[in-house]
């Protein structure tokens, strides 16, 4: 079959590669009818991690089950279907605490497994024809028949849910102000997301103009920060006070505010000045524990420079981590399906599979409004 | 009246001092017959603060009520009280919402207050023979009558709900394991508070020997950091999977493990290593955003380097901030009174007032078993 | 001052009675601009409470300062308030514990006090041309300046947070259905909180066409209970499975589905079969403990047949009681204040306090629309 | 092999039956080491249930793996493991948020499954030699090698967790004072959970005298109804304010208290008057929708008269159903594992499987002290 292997950095190569095969009675193989390229595909992309040439890439998947392993109980051929990006057991010690992101079944020796990721398991990409899912009756998270809303549904495998996660890390509940920084997909879920659960005022901080006006389509307040301080513009708009809460949708790879260059806690530090007393922040934004293109040493190790003492006089909590998608799929897809949710507002691109080492490359160079590309393998 | 007075760096005295008048239809006088010296109180003995001399210092009191202003509704003269170390006037944004650590109202451009702290609004500390008490029927927790159980009542000012709010910030629950640094009075009211919250099993993480074996009559187990690097020496205790939580109950003045000097971060980071994926830390030991003794450029301005990318793969969760006593106080002085709590095993020396300077030295300079001083103005 | 009278069973009047005057330096007196009629008026209104002669009604009230005590703090004469229906001091254990519809200090020997309400203590109420507010920094919620969204703001008084209130009894969250049976006022703020808080699809059960017709405009759907089983039209709506959250918005008066005629207990047990095992149901309809008007000896101490075995094998949660407005009137009120919340699309009446006696009348009889009468004393 | 099979009302037998076989790559066969007799047993025993005769007894299992299938992961030939009597497949809408009790897969068109129990699916008991577990990576616990502690681990199938959901359902914090109705097997565990949660004070109401005993023995304190309402007697023991929460561990056969007789709704409105205004209810007790045993035509059909006015007017929450062992069983695991819980207290009897008659006959005439069975069918 065709799928997307990693070549090496900012190369990515259409190529075919061997059929996935049942091997265990809980798998399925899934014919894939659509897979997102996400934002953290562009960090094994650039070379930002250790992946190493081979992997095939994709962990945003949807598709029709073609074929099922003889101790699947739930599904059948023909069900169309979306998998969380996280690869999940759901019966370990985690898994059953509802930590679906941190199973420690499916990547022995590590709390978390995934499609297509480096160290994140055995488990290959779903930017190809077929995607073998194991564990299916937990994976797969059964949709409405046919191919209506296929554009919302993909987004239910990482980023609606992650951007929703966003808030329940910080905790956003109906009255609050919030304060999103990075307008990218995750950003722009997590603006949304806080809409949909009553906020009543949300900021994104970015400062690329597509997304900023994205933002403000969805009714959200855009902070450009190429303009100013988006702590001072923030707090301006809030009577001096802050946002009762803020979301990290940047991570690692932030960029400094006032020059063209990375600095890897610009965006914490920002949430600690921007958020009120008695705040939360939610990071669903990527950190890692070593960043080979790190500026400086320390940040190679994963070590930053963070505000402690404000943070602490403030009393502010905070949350990190992998969105466990299982958590909020289900909820998620039946907005969807009742029409209170429509999150394919920010997929800007859809293509044929082929076309990806060119959406690779342009998603990566941000060029051309590719806010979010959807490939569409058996197009 | 006669109280304690701070000189400067290392200095205090007792002096007399003007008595406090009621000045507000909402506020009592108290004899104070209890008030702790803290371990915060040392902050601003070593000059490690920006308390200029001649305040009186004490934030943790305890006495009976001599008279009472004109608005004062369920107390009386005569009823014995202890109050928080925080002030809170019980109807801000802040208090409405439990979080009177924070009140706005207080200590005007801030949020929080304290009585005799640095910073903390005009509230002169009660390490004196009478103190002020504002907003007096928020602030003021009734004790039963009498002399009863004192040095267990007087705990509920501060370090019993401080060290028992370090478990609400890391949501310690019944069955978990959890690992407390420091074994300071904070540290031994955390593990103590983590057992009677049904822990499976609370570490605590010092090199005083006195401190690890109170850890060790209350059911915890010591681990001293002198013998070894305590993230390894828990790891080993936990079949290699580490703490579910943990609670830093020293801040930022922590020992470096290997040497004799400080490292600020290297509690946080310890517990960044020894909690275990999806886990959660509680950070009731202070950080401040100046500190004028801090080792480096950076921890004087509050800015410490931590491991944020481990903190991220992990998805931990941590709470910070001072205690928000009055969320706390009422249900543990309950415990107090029905035998199912007695904190006073922290307790080390019961004082006259005009004792204080030696014990301000020997408290400072950990000599003797000086674990926690009580003074007794009346006495 | 002129201030509406409660004379007899269905029959008010507009008299003069004495002017309130400050006694306790927490008090303030309100220059009442609006003051709504509630259906729990109507209960003492048709005589079926223990209500006497002589009680001025009125516990919705929105006004001016006109007068401050020595002890109030952060208010001044001119500031626009809005007082929840509940009277509470903010200090006692409840209070504390944010029931602050259970206070015990403001109606001694009872959980709980209101303005001109039979058993909830000596506080007169605000149909009036004057209002006085004990603990007065805690009770009065600060509106901006002027007259504008006066008719939203007046809900904040009792049945915007009770509405909502029963979706946080309910435990509703994104992504739920939510089954709300009375669209009368109460009925749909609980519907039109639901959509706030991301519920999928809200149902709204009554046969009164102008309340239905209300709950469709605002996105809920209508399930009119003149024709046909409520509980098996909804299951149809829902796949048979039920909605996954109930709210009981009306109480012991509740019609009986197919005559005409009181069924005490008929929500109740519509609401167990309407919810999904696993489910909640939030109960902020009244329920009384004496009701001289039941139809049987039973229902007259408030004792009702309801189905705990169904109950029981769904595994339903349920919560009830008066809303404990303080938790929830600051955050609703921004959410107005942004234009994320309007609810006053549920008045239908502005009247002059004159006109109380025929809207008592006519609102109670339910003809031309009179869904919600709110009165301006000044007018 | 042998098993216990019920006969009719009032007889059970030991007989052969066929041995379980795996039928489904996720099943497992479990060498049942012992197997406990519960409460609930009971009711099908006495006739109180649909149950036909041919049913082979047992929920509460604990055993050594004999044969897996091949879809099983994480467990291995001679594993000693529990099960919770609830059979969950761990991937429905249910289980996904934790309701386990309330599986949607194991017994098509009811939500929950359990092992030997009418109604509650296809799933043989485990008062037998064998067993057969479905879905076993979800519903096996790994319990420590070899014999230890069995008489512990035994009580998490059932009434540990059972008991400990009480508490979770009331929401029982730490400084609360509990009323648990009910001193049998769940009764006593609820208490002993309490107290593990730092309940400050519990009370366990029941007439049985060794029952009240072991409620002593544990910490609590014993209220027996026969001397007095129980109603009266821990509002005396109180200061005349009741409790913070209540528990029923008794169910629809509760004994009216002053006469000999079963008055179903007695121990609910009992808890009704016993908690505090603002408290919460936890009803593990079974109640059930049909009962063909019970007093009076409403409680045949499951209906009973609630007194809902004084629930109301209190402010009550309250939780019912089914336990969700699979969301407790592994902390309480632990702790057993770390001598921080010895449920087994509660053990009175360990049998072999053949003496399951009498102790079947002797259980439910409550005589000889038989307050928990444990049979052992390899004895």
């Amino acid at each position: 079959m065709k799928a997307v292997v990693y070549k090496g950095p900012f190369e990515v190569a259409v190529e075919e590669v061997e059929n996935p095969r049942i091997e265990h009675p809980n798998e399925v193989i899934v014919r894939v009818t659509s897979t997102a390229i996400c934002g953290s595909d562009l960090h094994m992309y650039e070379g930002r991690t250790a992946a190493e040439p081979g992997i095939v890439f994709g962990h945003e998947n949807l598709g029709v089950i073609e074929e099922l392993g003889a101790g699947v109980t739930t599904l059948k051929r023909g069900d169309r279907v979306v998998m969380p990006f996280n690869v999940a057991c759901g019966f370990c010690k985690n898994c059953v605490a509802r930590f679906t992101g941190f199973c420690t079944t499916v990547n022995p020796g590590f709390a978390g497994g995934a499609y297509g990721y480096v160290a994140m398991g055995p488990w290959t990409g779903g930017q190809a024809e077929y995607l073998k899912v194991p564990y299916a009756d937990f994976n797969c998270l059964k949709l409405p028949e046919g191919k209506e809303k296929e554009s919302d549904f993909i987004l239910l495998a990482d980023i609606f849910p992650t951007g929703y996660h966003g808030n329940e890390l910080a905790q956003v509940s109906p009255g609050e102000s919030v304060a999103v920084y990075g307008g990218g997909p995750v950003g722009l879920m997590a603006a949304y997301s806080a809409m949909i659960r009553g906020a009543k005022k949300v900021f994104v901080v970015d400062r690329v103009l597509e997304r900023l006006q994205k933002a403000e389509e969805i009714g959200a307040i855009p902070i450009n920060f190429a303009e100013g301080n988006p702590v001072e513009q923030i707090k301006e708009r809030t009577d001096g006070e802050g946002t009762d809460k803020g979301i990290d949708a940047v991570g690692y790879q932030a960029q400094a505010h006032t020059e063209d260059r990375e600095e890897p806690a610009t965006v914490l530090n920002s949430l600690v000045g921007t958020v009120r007393p008695t705040g939360a922040l939610g990071i669903p934004g990527l950190y890692v524990p070593a960043d080979p293109g790190g500026p400086d040493e320390n940040s190679k190790r994963g070590m930053l420079m963070v505000s402690i003492g404000k943070l602490f006089e403030k009393g502010l909590r905070l949350g990190t981590g992998q969105c466990n998608v299982k958590r909020y799929n289900r909820q998620l897809r039946d907005m969807i399906i009742e029409d209170r949710a429509r999150p394919s507002f920010v997929v800007s691109h859809e293509l044929p599979l082929d076309e990806a080492p060119t959406a690779y490359d342009k998603f990566d160079k941000r060029v051309e409004g590719y806010t979010k590309v959807v490939l569409h393998p058996q197009a």
